[in-house]
């Protein structure tokens, strides 16, 4: 897969998130995908999103930076938004708050087979 | 530049910073080089590796994953190091920890323009 296509198909995966198309999700993640070291599977994968997401409603993911390397893609996004309690272990207490993560995606046959995720956790505290 | 002469130098940016070759530093980093949005220059960036240094004096900066677009690079950094008393505001109490990096670079002449970086604050917390 060349660079291009493997672009294409990351912006089509967060569209999919956006739209909080959680059936379609399969279509872009690995049944044995591993977050953090830690093997999730599909089915582990989509209930880490459907928590951030009852955790904040208005969770937007934004591309800042996309750095493509098949198989391999690196991205950092941009959250601009308002959790309904906590977050991370944090009280945000209803403020809307600005963050980022940047995270590196391994593929494998089209999907998202490896993410290795860090959110900037000092940065939401610094806004507390 | 293609993908591979920019690996080099990036790996041979690495090996400066674990040499503490402070003096060579400018062979890799721009004169105004901006950290997480902040110009803070070669000067600012050398101070942050030293205060770094300072605080964590067997830091050793190891590459987990790169990812190569030019003029970009991601790469996932891992550190297994003892802080001397505290770091990132977390007293570590003389323990050994083990935390990753995610950092996005662009390059501009072959040199460190930007930076933006975030590290692994809540897997420091989990192991203190």
């Amino acid at each position: 897969m060349d660079e291009r296509s493997l672009a294409v198909i990351y912006r089509t995966y967060l569209d999919c998130l956006n739209l909080r198309d959680w059936a379609s999700l399969g279509r872009f993640v690995d049944d044995d995908v591993c977050h953090n070291g830690r093997q999730i599977g599909l089915s582990g994968y989509r209930a880490m999103l459907e928590r951030d997401v009852r955790q904040i409603p208005d969770l937007r993911f934004e591309l800042e930076l996309l750095v493509t390397e098949p198989p391999m893609i690196a991205s950092r996004l941009r959250f601009v938004c308002t959790p309904a309690a906590t977050f991370l272990g944090l009280d945000t207490r209803g403020k809307q708050i600005a963050f980022s993560e940047n995270v590196f995606y391994a593929f494998r046959g089209g999907k998202i087979a490896q993410v290795w995720s860090v959110i900037d956790k000092a940065a939401i505290e610094a806004q507390l």
